[in-house]
Formats: structure tokens, C-alpha cells, sequence
């Protein structure tokens, strides 16, 4: 796919994002719908897959080079077609019940198989290779949101 | 904040987010901002922090039981003001690097104070009663996203 096809999907994945957000809704119109008003019915998205990484990177890594592992991880972006979106941050928790994650990544899919196509390309494989033997401890979790909605 | 403005609210922060995710954008006039193609630019989302839990329930609680839970999990964006959206799903990877986590719950605030709100609400508190008994282990990580950009 061309990059300017790419674009056009990304914006196409934020609106659905939004449109699925949107079904957060407490409107009069939504409850009409016949629904009452405490029943909670759920979604799931239609074709987004999120990729889910939770790290803790071994003590002895360096600073800066977690931060150039950060930008080739998000620099995936550009050379793996499947992945559409990615996004990334520090645990900000106050309930004490990260085990000592440091980091998470959240990457965006349009599907299952775009995951697989992911995981076995060069650029993934490569990138992991730098990657992991930073890490001392990982959960991947892949899941398709469901999503809430009154 | 009444229902109609917190729908407004939830409106607002499913754009913010079709906007952030509108940042990873291919397309020419991005590049032309005198950015290197290949230049990683990454920034933190204004006001945003999700807050992800993921769960692996105890083998003797029963599907329905579970489901019961979801829903229960659910129903705090319905009683719980900071508390924006709510997305769940269970585990489809396939590298399996999950961790035995079967279940992955990912609701959005404006703020870390809305977390801190959240977390001593009394229908958290309530609810959090029912569900973490039933966990066999869990991980709670809340995040600032930073949004990948060209």
C-alpha cells in the first residue's frame, strides 16, 4: 500500500476509533432506542485488533538507549504495513499493582492476520532481536476491543 | 457533570483521540515541514491517562460469573464521573507471550486525579470487592500516551 493509501486508512481507523468512543453515549435518542436505561451492551470494534506490550527493561539499560528502543519500536510504523498506529508511555500508577512494569506499548491492527504479518516481518524480527534481551520480564496481549455502550 | 455534557465530554475525547491517531500521517505536506522522512517525533497526548488492567481469572470461577463481572466493571463509567470510556477483550495472540492473562480491561481519563477520584469511589471500592477475589493475578498500569508522528 502507498503511503498516501496508508494515511487515508489511519484517518479512516481514528474516525472508527471515535465512532466507537462515541458509543459511550448518554443521550436522551440512545436511551429511546428502546433500551433501558441501566442495561450495559457491548461491541466488539469491527476490525481493529490492538497489540498490547508491557516491559520492564533490566536495570543495567541505559537511559538513552531505552529511548532509542522506544523510537525503533515506533519507527515500525513506517516499514510494516499492517500496523497502523502506535503509541507508547511510562507507568504514572498510584495503586501499586504494576509488578514492576516500567513501560507499555500499545500498537493498532486491522486485523489477526495483519498481527501475524507483523510478528514474521524482517523489520519485527530485527527490531526483537534488540529488544527483548533488554527486557527482564514482557506480556503481549492481543485483544479486538469490545466496547461499552448504554 | 450531567449526562449531557459528560456525552459531550466523551465526544471531545474520541476526536482528541482520531486527532492523535491523525498524527501518524504519511502524507507529503507532514514531510515538507522541513521534518527528515525518517525522523521519529513522538508527543504525550494532552490530558489523556489510560489506565489497563489486565486479569487472569481463577480457573473455578464460572463464564457467567465472569460475564457478570465485565458487566459489573462496565456499569462504573455509568457511576463514576472521571471515568470516560471502557474497552475490554480477551487474549487472541499468538506468540504467546501473554502470561497465562486471559482478559484486558482499558478505560480512559482526563486526568491522574481522575484516577485517584475513581480509585476511591465508592462503587470502585464496591466493585473491586466482587473482582479482584477473583483474579488468580493481575496488573494494573495507567499511562500518558505518547502518539507516534512522522
Amino acid at each position: 500500500m502507498c503511503n498516501r493509501k496508508k494515511s487515508q486508512k489511519v484517518v479512516q481507523l481514528a474516525f472508527q476509533e471515535a465512532r466507537s468512543l462515541k458509543l459511550v453515549d448518554f443521550s436522551k435518542k440512545q436511551r429511546q432506542r428502546g433500551r433501558e436505561s441501566d442495561t450495559v451492551l457491548m461491541e466488539e470494534s469491527k476490525g481493529v485488533v490492538k497489540h498490547v506490550l508491557l516491559a520492564k527493561f533490566k536495570g543495567e539499560i541505559p537511559s538513552d538507549e531505552i529511548e532509542k528502543l522506544i523510537k525503533g519500536y515506533a519507527n515500525l510504523v513506517n516499514l510494516i504495513e499492517p500496523m497502523k498506529a502506535f503509541e507508547w508511555g511510562t507507568d504514572v500508577s498510584i495503586e501499586n499493582m504494576h509488578q514492576g512494569f516500567t513501560h507499555i506499548f500499545e500498537s493498532t491492527f486491522e486485523s489477526t492476520e495483519g498481527i501475524a504479518e507483523y510478528i514474521s516481518h524482517p523489520a519485527h524480527v530485527d527490531f526483537g532481536g534488540l529488544f527483548l534481551p533488554a527486557l527482564e520480564k514482557v506480556v503481549v496481549f492481543d485483544y479486538k476491543p469490545t466496547v461499552f455502550r448504554l
